[in-house]
């Protein structure tokens, strides 16, 4: 029996005294740019039902990029080979807002998990849902297992206020036909989704279902058949990190989703889902200290998928 | 004395015997679309008063990207070097609406005469106008000594409604700083000065005053110095026909511009200007009559700038 | 106990019948093109020392890029992290012998499994060691337990004589100083391993040690450290299929590395490893056949690394 | 009458005192950097043949990249339409040595005046002509009317020595099928042609003929048609000028081409050539004298195409 609470204890307190004034915290919008930066939490849940945490494992912050694992998912098990003609499974190889590729590639992002690719799916997912801002938080909340998760309409609306490049992607997109809904709607609702709060718990207790193949531990409903569950965690491995997604696969080995709040989850299939948080970011828009926080995990624990 | 009138007929002649059919016209929008392809019409203004004219040379057309230039000149006349800060003056190299250049090079159009740096212009008429839209018109007629020259709001909804690259075009910049506006009443503007319509004798008495190195023939006034008319001229020449810019230049060797209208016009420098208009394109979006009728025209006179 | 040997003839004798004449051999040298297309061979090593094979498991191939894996693995194993100065870990998101990546990050290629990213291994290995091609030949020797295995001086040659766009690479990432040995040498050792002829059962054989973690099943020697095995895997997981890597984690989740020659090898850790050929390739370069039978051997396994 | 010496003595003196200093000498071979950078000349030549010069006038240079202008005009000479096949007539948009624009265009360089299109162009006349170094030595001397013109091989030597870009451009070229010479070969023509010194006067002399509409002034032979040598102006009009052609045209107006080696030609058709030379570059590689210079003649004379 592996330890955890004692391996990710270790580790918070070797990585809090070196990492912490390492990154800079996201400041494109006041919301995020006013977060303390010295926060650090650490939380793991693993498939037979433990849960061990350390620091600020149940403070809240906002997930934002990580919601494309969630809307991906829920597209996934909703609609079939269609979705993987309008959004690629390739790595993007430029940055996570990048116009380039999609001008060039006709309008498909490389990916659903780079900003173009996830207003796709939230496109997708639009179009197919009654309310989708009420079942993408519905969804959220069941996989983590807690009601107390929502958005946050401050940072939704400072996204929406700042939404320039977002728009510039969408609306290239449309003109090559691969965007149907209206556009003030759908930058609503992905805005809502990235706006989405919730602690290292409940993001850890969110990813375990990936974790196990795509059966929800906590009730024992199939949300994704084990094929697909693998499949999105494949994507995860080859780009849940922007352009950094080969670094951190080189050096965590895990499948894995950040965003630019300071929240990075991952999983170690079969075994068990880890989130971490931390607000200050690297150049790549990770967090600092949950990449280094992971990469000490996997070398500790042993374990990787390789 | 050349025999002007001649000319131009004996071209007519020719290029309507193998040029009808050649081309494609634009079919972007419905209003575009649907008008009568083998229509053709010439008309040159001589500084000296005369215009000649041959085929459809009263018929209004949409004037399209010819716009730019009257914009741009108003630009030029109410602004200074800032204006240059904002918008390059280099050949793009690359297609009338890309966004891969903006992106590269921080929001900043490669010259004010593609599709992102007339976007620009209009941002920043829009800022320094009461009334853009009045006065963009107004300036219009001043030019051609014409009252008779409208707005057309079908083809300017039209445009709006399919106006996605603009607008991916404009919120790109956006989020780069170099858009001011509230985006939708720019691309109102936009719309509507690309909307204007004018006949080919209008177009030709309209650049009339550039062919004069900044002074209006009609009356007199000076529009703009004799250094900023001739940078103006510079830049017809070096960008005013999209992608074929370089092939223009070597074919035909005169300062114009093209809209997808199918409408070019074109000036020699101290002599006179030359409108032309039919509506089939070619590849690169000029008017295949046009062009053929302008390098005939260049040959046969003799003259050029080179 | 997993009856491979019945799951390959299995999966043989139903790729066998739609998937031969599904793709094209590759034509770019004459060597390559003259191949006999229907071959099919499947070989696979545990390591707990069986090998099964089927169909064309010993007939000699060109490896032609599986050869990166073996010089980047000798390159690891002698340097230190001044490697990953001269190339990156990030998927490219280019072709495999795109010029545009290097261009705009100044001469370091994206990884070591596109061209120029191996093209720079073997540039450093011709620096730290005496005889290169001599010592690249023994280690895929040792690794695979066979002394039968060779250079195709024909080959060779044929690839120098085709090596243009290579010679390019090279030069331009020779311009930005992150090439050192002189071309025409570099170019002969880069060709030389491109030419080596290996059977499946070889191949299999010659990848154990990766699934083994770095340590050689055969003999017992550590070849790389466990860490530095994991990161290699990984980076054929992100990297190893060209612009098809993110699919084929899509589709079959294993680490591995294919070759224009029509071979792939893929391993899954801790288990085995696996080489299919057939020389007929897909649209992105690689063996039609052998993804296929990839993807089928992990469902009918049920193993996978996620 | 315009007193041409006169106008350009009071250039000389005001240039001098402001603009030594201001760029910076060219230093990628050590035969260029170690030129004195405060040397400064200008010459005219008239149609009616008259000569001004003033300051280093008379001191020789290395014209580099002017040599383009001399072989693209023998490429015309002798060959018909086939060469725009093989290299385009429009502006790059990029850097003078990009290979970015040669991969999305299958080989095909945007125009002659860049290093590949320059290159195809010097490919060609070693296809063509019996023995092309002697040819082109014997072109420009005939050309400028001085005998006095050589290659200096030690330059020669040094920039084939630092060739990689080129030979990165040239090897991408071959592999569209593009190049037909022997690379070696080719390269030591194409660096034997940069290394050409003239000075000021022989230059100013050497493009009267482009002045002069295809005649040589000097002996009355006809070196180029009417049409394509107004065409070679057009080209140096929209492309002479690297990433500053835009710039330029604005500025000053004139068709022309400058050098790394610091000097720049440039022509008033129908009237004169000037050639002024100073070896400090700006930021473009363009002689920040010589550009100072030319924009000043132009506003000075009150002349320009436009």
């Amino acid at each position: 029996m592996i330890d955890y609470y004692s391996i990710i204890k270790k580790i918070y307190d070797e990585v809090s005294v070196y990492g912490i004034g390492k990154g800079k915290v996201a400041d494109y919008i006041p919301a995020l740019k006013n977060v303390n930066p010295k926060q650090y939490g650490i939380a793991i849940t693993t498939l037979d039902g433990q849960t061990f945490k350390v620091g600020d494992a149940q403070t809240k912050f906002s997930i934002q990029s990580i919601s494309k694992v969630f809307t991906l998912a829920m597209a996934v098990r909703i609609t079939g080979k269609e979705l993987w003609e309008r959004v690629g499974k390739e790595p993007s190889g430029t940055s996570f807002n990048s116009l380039v590729q999609l001008e060039y590639e006709n309008g498909i992002p490389r990916n659903p998990l780079i900003n173009a690719g996830a207003i796709v799916i939230t496109d997708l997912l639009s179009e197919l849902l009654k309310d989708p801002k009420k079942e993408i938080l519905s969804f959220v909340r069941q996989m983590s297992g807690s009601d107390d998760i929502y958005y946050n309409k401050i940072v939704k609306n400072s996204e929406l206020e700042h939404a320039h490049r977002n728009l510039a992607l969408t609306y290239l997109m449309k003109s090559f036909g691969n965007i149907n809904s209206d556009v003030d709607k759908l930058m609503d609702i992905y805005c809502s989704q990235c706006s989405i709060e919730m602690n290292c718990v409940e993001l850890a207790h969110s990813f375990l279902f990936l974790a196990n193949r795509g059966l929800n531990p906590f009730d024992g409903e199939r949300i994704l058949s084990e094929s697909r569950a693998k499949r999105l965690s494949a994507l995860m491995f080859s780009c849940g990190f922007y352009d950094e997604s080969g670094e951190f696969a080189f050096r965590v080995g895990m499948p894995g989703k950040s965003g630019v709040g300071g929240g990075i989850v991952a999983i170690i299939p079969g075994e068990l889902s880890i989130a971490v948080w931390s607000p200050e970011l690297n150049n790549y828009g990770n967090s600092f200290i949950g990449i280094e926080t992971l990469e000490k995990f996997t070398t500790d624990i042993g374990k990787s998928i390789f």
